[in-house]
């Protein structure tokens, strides 16, 4: 008899999503990138763009610091005491990818299909979608897409 | 004075990530989500790939039905009792490049650039990564990116 269904046919416990969703996977930190993301620095900033309490926000901003996800430098406007700011890092900012793409999953499926914020190429104009690209650097559809395990 | 960090320069409430947070954004839910993608269906077959509480996987399932990401079918093996079948629908299906977006995102920040799990393409052979792609089907670079709102 052939089982209408299986385990994975490929370890899971050596797939890198938990380890990723350790990182970023509360609410609160992924709309800390996303503004960080947008280009929001500074704390009252991101405070007055999420609505976010006071303390919650100061303890993800430390958190994703120490992760390596975001810098705090100092900063001082003339006349004024200085302040931090929080700039992505390189590992932040790789982010991209995966928050646009859950962005414009939401688009689809969670807001009637329409789009508030697009995305577009500043080469071609042409708007732009989160995908798969092969190393030749072509675009591949999901259902061309299959699993390879490393030995 | 220019100022040297400021609000973002897109409305973030209108922006569809925080709604697809709310429905995947939890830790449990995402990992029922990937064991999805690769091919599990059954309970037992989720507790066994995901170790996790019954109860816990029990209500996470039971929300992703109800949130549209997973149908619950009936199967009958000969001779035994009816059982259930979570599988994926069109909606938790294309959260595949998000998933895979950051599955890639912790190979390369988490684990030290080892890539346990690898994604190839059945037509080109190549390697596939996430990125993004514009309607011409064109790949486009992060740098490339621009943000459009639409009025």
């Amino acid at each position: 008899m052939i089982p209408r269904s299986k385990r994975s046919p490929v370890p899971l416990s050596a797939c890198s999503l938990a380890r990723s969703i350790d990182v970023i996977g509360d609410r609160w930190s992924l709309l800390v990138l996303r503004a960080a993301l947008y280009g929001v620095r500074r704390f009252a900033d991101f405070q007055s763009e999420l609505d976010m309490p006071r303390t919650v926000l100061s303890a993800r901003l430390k958190r994703l610091v120490e992760a390596g996800l975001l810098t705090r430098q100092l900063y001082r406007d003339p006349g004024k005491r200085s302040r931090a700011e929080y700039v992505l890092t390189d590992m932040g900012a790789e982010l991209r990818p995966a928050l646009i793409a859950l962005t414009q999953w939401g688009d689809k499926w969670l807001n009637a299909g329409e789009a508030p914020i697009q995305f577009a190429s500043r080469k071609s104009g042409g708007r732009v979608r989160a995908g798969f690209v092969d190393d030749a650097g072509r675009p591949v559809a999901d259902a061309e897409l299959k699993v390879v395990l490393r030995r």
